[in-house]
C-alpha cells in the first residue's frame, strides 16, 4: 500500500482526451490495490503557449520535479508546422522537459496483441510473435545541438553531437534489458557515413564484453528500416540514437497494428514520464474517436517502472487484452471484419477496460 | 541509331555479379535497336582501396566524367563497418563520386510488379497499385557537412547543412516529375525540430505556387516512416533530404517485394549514375544467388534518362515483367508458393531476361 503523487500533463490535441482515460485507469488501480494516488495537472505545448506564452512554464517543470511520475499526452499544433519561421513552438516544451528532467532513455515496447494480428498492414505470418523493445536515446543528437542560419538566412545548419558518456548510459540500460529478455541487442547507427555513429559503435563495442551473455549486432539504419518490416521477429532489444529512434519506432508501430496501441516510458535521472507514441492528431481532436489504449498502456508502464508495481501493471495490460478479446475496437484498430457495433469511442472503450479492473 | 560510351563500375560484393548481367542487357539492346554502345570499366570502393589505396582514384573519376552514363554496382565491406576508426572507407568513394559529379538528385521509383504481390511482407490489398517516385537529395545534409571529434575524442559531431539553392533544385525536379504523374508531391522533413528542415519547408512552400496543378503535402519523417507501410498508395512523388531519403527508400523497398528489385538514377550536373539500391551484400557474394533484376532495371533507367531511349527502356522493363510472369524468381523474391525449380541464380535469370529481348 503506497502513496504516490502523479502529475497529469495532457498537452495538445487528443492528448487531453486520452490522458483523461489513462488517469481513470490509475484511479481504479489505486482503489483495487489499496494505494493512495494524488494528482495534479500541468500545462505544456500549444495550450501552455496560449495560456502563458511559454511552451513549458517553470511552474509545470517544478510540478514535474516534485511528482513521483508524469502521465503525458502529446504536444503539437498544425499552426506552427506550417510556419517554419515561428520562434515559439509547442515541441520546444517537450524537448525542454526531456532535457531538464534528464530523460535520456525512451523505452518503446512493440508487442502485438494477438487479437490485432489482422489490423496491421503487415502479413500476420510475418508479425506473429514479434516482440521488440526499443531504447531510443532522448536528450542528445541533432535534437539538442546548436542550430541556426548563416549567409543571410540562406543556409541552415544543425549540429548532431554525442559524447561517450551519453552513449554508454543508454547502452547499459539496453544491455541490462536484453539480459532479462531474449539476450539479443541490435545497435542501429549510420557508422559508414556519420561520425556520431562511429562513436556510438565504438562505445557499444567497448562495453559489449561486459555482457558476454548478450549477442550484439550492429546495423545501419537504412537496413533496419527495411528489416523491421521484412522480418520483425529477428529483433529483441534495439538501441539507437534520438533521430533514428524517432523514425524507427513510428515505423515499428505498424508491427503493433496501430500507433494507437503504443506506449512509451522516458526515464533517466529523475521523475519518469509516460506517454503514448502517437502525437496530438489534430485531425481527430474533439471527435471522441481517439484510441486511449496507448495512454492506458502508458499508465501500465508507469506503474511498473516508476512505482515497481508489477501486479498492478499486469492487471492493466490484462484488462486491455480482455477488451480486445471481447472484440471491442477503436476505429484505428478495426479491420474489415469488425462489426460496426463493436467500434467504440475514446470514453466507451475506456469504460470497457475499467470493467475488467 | 546512337553511339554511346557507358562506364561499368561494379564496385564491391555482389556489385560485380549483378552489374555483369546489367551490361549484357545493355549490349543486347544496342544490337536489337541498332545502337553502338562502347564500354570501359573503373574501380571504386573496397576494390579500389585494395588496388590503389584510394576509394575513388582520379582515373575512375576522369572516366566517369568522360562517359555518357555510368552503370554502377555497390560499395562497402564488413571489414570497415566493424572498425569505426578506419580512416579510409569504401563509402568515401561513393560520396566523393556523388559530390564531384554533382549528382544531387537520386530518383528511386518504387513500383510493384503484379507478380510479386505475394513476395512482400505487406498485405497484397495494401500494396496493390502502389507507385511511388522518390527524389532523395544526394549531395548535402549530414552526409557532407563537417564532422569530427572534440574533448580528446570523447565527443563526436556531424554538421547537417542545406542552402536554399540546394533545396530548390531538387524540389523543382520533384515538382516537374509530379506534373507528369498523379500531381501529388509529399515533402518529408522534421521541421518541428530541425533547422535544415525548416529551411527545406520554407523553400517548398515558396515555389509551390509556381506549380498550382500539383497538390503539396508536408509530412514529418516519423509519420512518413509509418504511413509508407500503413498506406503506400497515398504517395505519388516524395521529395526529401539525403539522410531521410536513405532510410525511407530502403524501407519502401518492402513495397516492391524486395530490395533486389529496386533501381535508382542519380542525376544532376553531368554524367548520370544508375545503380541498384541494394548494397554490396557480402553475406551472399560469390554464391551466384544475387538478384540482378535491380541492375537490369537500373540499365532501363539509364536508357530512358541519360539516353532518352524510351522504347529501349520499356523493352527492358517488359522483359523483366515477362520473366516474372513465367514464374522465374531469384531466392529473395520467391515465396512459399514458388516451386524450387523456378528459383534461379544470378546469371540464369539474366539469360531469361535476354530471351525476351
Ligand atoms: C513531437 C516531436 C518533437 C517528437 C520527437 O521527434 O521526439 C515526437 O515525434 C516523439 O517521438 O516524441
Ligand atoms: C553506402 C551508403 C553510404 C549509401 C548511402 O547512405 O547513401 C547507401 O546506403 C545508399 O543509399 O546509396
Amino acid at each position: 500500500m503506497a502513496t504516490k503523487h502523479i502529475l497529469i500533463v495532457p498537452g495538445d490535441g487528443i492528448g487531453q482526451e486520452v490522458t483523461a482515460v489513462g488517469k481513470k485507469v490509475l484511479d481504479r488501480i489505486a482503489a483495487k490495490f489499496g494505494h493512495t494516488f494524488t494528482y495534479d495537472e500541468a500545462l505544456i505545448g500549444h495550450v501552455a503557449i496560449e495560456a502563458t506564452g511559454n511552451p513549458l512554464p517553470d511552474e509545470s517543470l517544478e510540478k514535474m520535479r516534485n511528482s513521483d511520475a508524469v502521465l503525458f499526452g502529446a504536444v503539437g499544433h498544425p499552426k506552427y508546422d506550417n510556419d517554419p519561421s515561428a520562434k515559439v513552438r509547442p515541441e520546444q516544451g517537450l524537448l525542454k522537459m526531456r532535457k531538464e528532467l534528464g530523460l535520456y532513455a525512451n523505452l518503446r515496447p512493440i508487442k502485438l496483441f494477438d487479437e490485432l494480428l489482422g489490423a496491421s498492414s503487415i502479413k500476420p505470418e510475418i508479425l506473429k510473435g514479434a516482440d521488440i523493445l526499443f531504447f531510443r536515446e532522448l536528450t542528445g543528437d541533432i535534437y539538442f545541438g546548436e542550430k541556426g542560419r548563416k549567409n543571410n538566412g540562406d543556409t541552415a545548419y544543425d549540429i548532431a553531437e554525442y559524447s561517450r558518456y551519453e552513449v554508454e548510459r543508454i547502452a547499459r540500460k539496453a544491455f541490462d534489458a536484453a539480459r532479462t529478455r531474449r539476450k539479443k541487442l541490435c545497435s542501429v547507427d549510420k557508422a559508414n557515413v556519420i561520425e556520431t555513429s562511429r562513436l556510438w559503435r565504438e562505445v557499444i563495442q567497448k562495453i559489449a564484453p561486459e555482457y558476454p551473455d548478450v549477442e550484439v549486432e550492429h546495423q545501419f539504419v537504412d537496413a533496419t528500416a527495411m528489416l523491421l518490416i521484412k522480418d520483425p521477429r529477428r529483433f529483441d532489444v534495439v538501441v539507437t540514437a534520438n533521430l533514428f529512434g524517432d523514425i524507427l519506432t513510428d515505423e515499428a508501430s505498424q508491427i503493433a497494428g496501430s500507433m494507437g496501441m503504443l506506449a512509451s516510458a522516458s526515464i533517466g535521472d529523475g521523475t519518469g514520464v509516460y506517454e503514448p507514441i502517437h502525437g496530438s492528431a489534430h485531425d481527430i481532436t474533439g471527435k471522441g474517436v481517439a484510441n486511449p489504449l496507448a495512454s492506458i498502456l502508458s499508465a501500465a508502464l508507469l506503474l511498473d517502472i516508476s512505482f515497481g508495481m508489477k501486479a498492478e501493471s499486469e492487471a492493466v495490460i490484462g484488462a486491455v487484452d480482455k477488451v480486445l478479446k471481447e472484440g471491442w475496437r477503436t476505429r484505428d484498430i478495426a479491420d474489415s471484419s469488425t462489426p460496426a457495433d463493436k467500434i467504440l469511442g475514446t470514453d466507451r472503450i475506456g469504460e470497457e477496460v475499467l470493467k475488467f479492473l
